[in-house]
């Protein structure tokens, strides 16, 4: 249970003042998360990684000389924005390109990839390399469809020695590709975690039991067993890890090297750690391995969940050597690292100014006015329904919609109030309200709410009055930048699922010469039904599909929200 | 809770293991606990610290390059034995003489006072300095009866450093007295914690509450509130500490520099201390000091116990270099540490070979064999008591009086079945299952039992018949032992209450011409109605009185202990 902070809304980023605080030998503060505080006499490669907070020392805390150049940190739970992530590229790349590494989630993907493109746009050489090392999360024939847990680690580590050795983008890339896929883990758990200010856990194992496979978010494994003694763990661990389909290309059994890194996930302590780890180590050599540098202790936790995970890093010779180079950070230490020819970086702050507003019309800005009014109308819903749509995520997801939600419309019903106030026009409000609710919420449905907004925004423009076919027309425009963006399509178990009939409905209504309002509230029992029908469904994308993931007869949040945010917003207009 | 063990009886000679495996590039095993795996070049004073497992990565965790040379780690939340500690000190001492350092408990005063005994008795320079930073564990008047908690870390590597340095003994006990007299510490806890195998907490907190001051095994705090903000705790803990009756002679809050250390004692999680560090940082800014080399993490622990201390440490320019200097220790990584230098320890295993038994009379291995089976029978009753000892114990101390008889006869009653078997004399199998009884049980009581086995065994021999006067003399000089080595007299509510009317009935019933039997049932019965009465004393030693413990009305459990074996023994005796 978390029982430290002050609002709970604000504790990722008073998390990372704290951290950076206490680590100034080592980060930076820089818009959307934390960089390097140092910089070495030469350029390297910079290798940004990332990802929601509550994994400490993942990701902020291996930022640092050999390791991490900068570390884009979400939300609890949550991918950081586009933005954010942009943001840290820019802070932390010095001429020679960046690689991005981050573990293998939907949200992560979506947001990295999109800065990725945003920094190629200025002449950024970015490649990125998703970690996929958890063996429950897909079958081995889709292995680039796992999840990345505490392998992490040992991506980074050797893309992170080669960049401090001189590597070039291209070898810094391959290192990275040859170390996932040398990085096999997999982890057990006995209980949930539970957020700051939340009532219940996120999920739960039943009292006394394991769950097998359970992802670091609560996603579903693959068994619930009875607790096994140390030793029995260690046993589980080894058998599944040394499964021949699990031996990663060109590594071996007999004769192999690997690195192994026991981990906790936040409530399992040190000493049963150790308990577990001298049978780990025994097997492993009477199987025929020779141990390199083990590690034993916490790399990517999930709060206070209870739990524990294997990895073991196949290295060969290079991999061995990266793995084995000086690193220093603040949560991973090793050999020697001549910190003396290091030159401090001098905080850059956040110092983007608040943009000037465009001109707008009067009747633009009338509709900024309402737009803010429906705005704070689903900020309301949002708050209301916050707990459910948590509820119904965490039956096959990682339970963070609801919480994602309510921050994003937060932020975007504060910013449009702001916005409104100051005179902005429809389309600058939307914009600025999108770029909000993303950098507030993070994780997919941040993303896709961000660009929704932004797309129906540029289609109203600050001086045209807005009419029912520019809106109509945003709103196909938004459907399909969210099918684009997110590569789902109708039956994927998705939010397009509702959003699809609904911005269809909206065209045909408006195109039949209906008004907006009503247009809007066919638009909307449309997408309430998709939403239902959602229900009947097996996952299709989102994120991977887990094996014996039973999310069959439950709709999928994100359909959910919208539909339910389009009743509210009808509301809105028909009230007008 | 604890979940993953394998014999809740072996879980910290496992751990040790464990722990020995993942790290040997810092440490070795040797008898009684680790030592440095390396070697400087040039000899170093050696720093021995140590204490009861369960407090990673206190004390194991820092044994290395420019920390500290051994760790005598004792069971769970008992103090090593002093065998362990000798062979801790033996293994790590480099010609150069030990320091040794450690938390302000009565077990650990008890077991390295005696080791430190031994050791100078061969010519070592020994030296002890214990840790005192726990500022609720008694008023700033009698700070040197104050507990050693989070704390320990700065005293441990201001002398680690000053060895390495290459300084003298008397320099490293300078500055280790130096550090531990400008360092405070103050700890809250939310929940209790739970041992291996344990069915309950060892000591809880009143759900959604917070206890102030609760020592790192559950000595009673000084309050019970609500739960405060993050900012609130971190605002308590800062008034607290800079108390000026606790700011350090020489000191001062305006301009003075000092390193914190915010330690999360198991199961508060990395992400909650740094949102209490932003604000402690601010405070203690605000007041005037520069912060040296925050640290913010796990240093010394209590299982899974939910709890946080604040440590700082007042540096002057001599301990603030020390502080700074390299280390490199498998928890407590800093700066650059040239370890090409080293050279590698080779593990000299337990090779103590078995000695040989001396030459014994069938009388004395008669005796032998009714003494191993008394302690079949002790073990048995303990066995069945250990439950109801903890509890009693955990009202007013530690908890840990059960399990550490429970371990103690274990082996004791193991040792005396084979030593019999082999043909022991009584002599020879009272001393060796003494030392078995004290090294498996460790804390005072198992020192106390170890040293009372052996007394009686050297007054009856291995040849000679024991007789009434022989066993008389033996248990009248135990409790002389006892009384010299605990410094306990009779009403101070310790075992001596019980053991002083047994060892004078049994004198005088011997002396008025009683049988064994009939003598030892008297002194059985005098001990049990002195064990009841201490339910009516306040404690007067043993460990550090709490402020505020409320133990009026319950016995002391190695009092009642003591009772119980007595009367356990009388019936072995009169079976006969």
């Amino acid at each position: 249970m978390t029982r430290l902070w002050n609002d709970p809304a604000s504790f990722a980023d008073d998390m990372v003042d704290g951290f950076v605080r206490a680590n100034t030998r080592w980060v930076r503060r820089v818009a959307g998360g934390v960089s390097r505080s140092t910089r070495s006499p030469e350029p390297e490669v910079a290798l940004v990684i990332g990802g929601g907070s509550g994994h400490y020392p993942a990701f902020g805390g291996l930022v640092g000389a050999g390791l991490a150049h900068g570390a884009a940190m979400g939300n609890l739970f949550a991918s950081p924005s586009a933005h954010q992530v942009e943001g840290v590229i820019r802070a932390s790349e010095q001429g020679r390109g960046a690689l991005l590494s981050f573990g293998n989630y939907a949200g992560d993907v979506l947001h990295f990839g999109a800065a990725q493109e945003a920094v190629r746009a200025d002449g950024i050489d970015c490649r990125t390399v998703t970690v996929t090392d958890d063996i429950f999360s897909a079958p081995p024939a889709e292995a680039g469809r796992r999840r990345g847990i505490a392998g992490d680690l040992t991506v980074f580590k050797a893309a992170g020695a080669a960049a401090a050795q001189g590597y070039g983008i291209d070898d810094v890339e391959r290192v990275a590709i040859a170390a996932n896929a040398r990085t096999r883990s997999m982890g057990v758990a006995f209980t949930g975690c539970t957020l700051p200010g939340a009532e219940e856990p996120l999920f739960t194992v039943p009292e006394g039991k394991m769950s097998v496979g359970l992802g670091i978010h609560g996603e579903p494994g693959i068994d619930i067993t009875d607790i096994p003694s140390a030793d029995g763990l260690a046993e589980l661990f080894v058998q599944h890890l040394l499964d021949p389909a699990e031996v990663p290309e060109g590594a071996s059994v007999r004769g192999g090297r690997v690195v192994p890194i026991l981990n906790g996930l936040g409530s399992v302590k040190n000493e049963e750690l150790f308990v577990v780890f001298a049978r780990i180590a025994d097997l492993l050599e009477e199987a025929g391995l020779t141990l390199v540098d083990p590690q034993v202790g916490e790399f990517c936790t999930s709060f206070d969940m209870a739990g524990a995970s294997l990895t073991l890093f196949w290295v060969d010779d290079e991999l061995e050597r990266l793995w084995l180079a000086p690193a220093d950070t603040p949560a991973f230490r090793t050999g020697s690292m001549d910190t003396s020819a290091l030159e401090a970086v001098t905080a850059d702050g956040e110092d983007e100014a608040e943009a000037e507003l465009p001109p707008s019309s009067e009747e633009s800005r009338q509709a900024a006015r309402l737009i803010s009014g429906a705005l704070a109308a689903v900020r309301e819903l949002i708050g209301e329904q916050a707990a459910e749509l948590g509820r119904i995520d965490a039956i096959a997801g990682d339970g963070d919609h609801g919480i994602g939600m309510q921050r994003g419309t937060v932020a975007a019903a504060e910013a449009a109030a702001a916005l409104a106030q100051a005179g902005a026009g429809a389309e600058s409000l939307l914009v600025r309200c999108g770029d909000a609710w993303s950098d507030r919420a993070g994780g997919t449905s941040g993303a896709l709410w961000g660009l929704i907004l932004r797309t129906v925004g540029t289609h109203l423009g600050d001086t045209e009055a807005p009419t029912a076919p520019a809106v109509a027309a945003g709103v196909s425009a938004a459907r399909d930048a969210v099918m684009d963006y997110g590569k789902a399509k109708v039956g994927d178990k998705t939010m397009v699922d509702a959003l699809v009939p609904f911005a269809d409905t909206l065209a045909e209504q408006v195109e039949a010469g209906e008004g907006l309002a009503t247009a809007w509230q066919r638009a909307a029992s449309a997408a309430a039904r998709a939403a239902e029908a959602t229900a009947d469904l097996m996952p299709g994308m989102g994120r991977a599909r887990s094996h014996g993931a039973k999310s069959l007869g439950t709709p999928d949040p994100g359909a959910v929200s919208l539909a339910l945010i389009a009743e509210r917003v009808h509301a809105v207009l028909a009230a007008r």
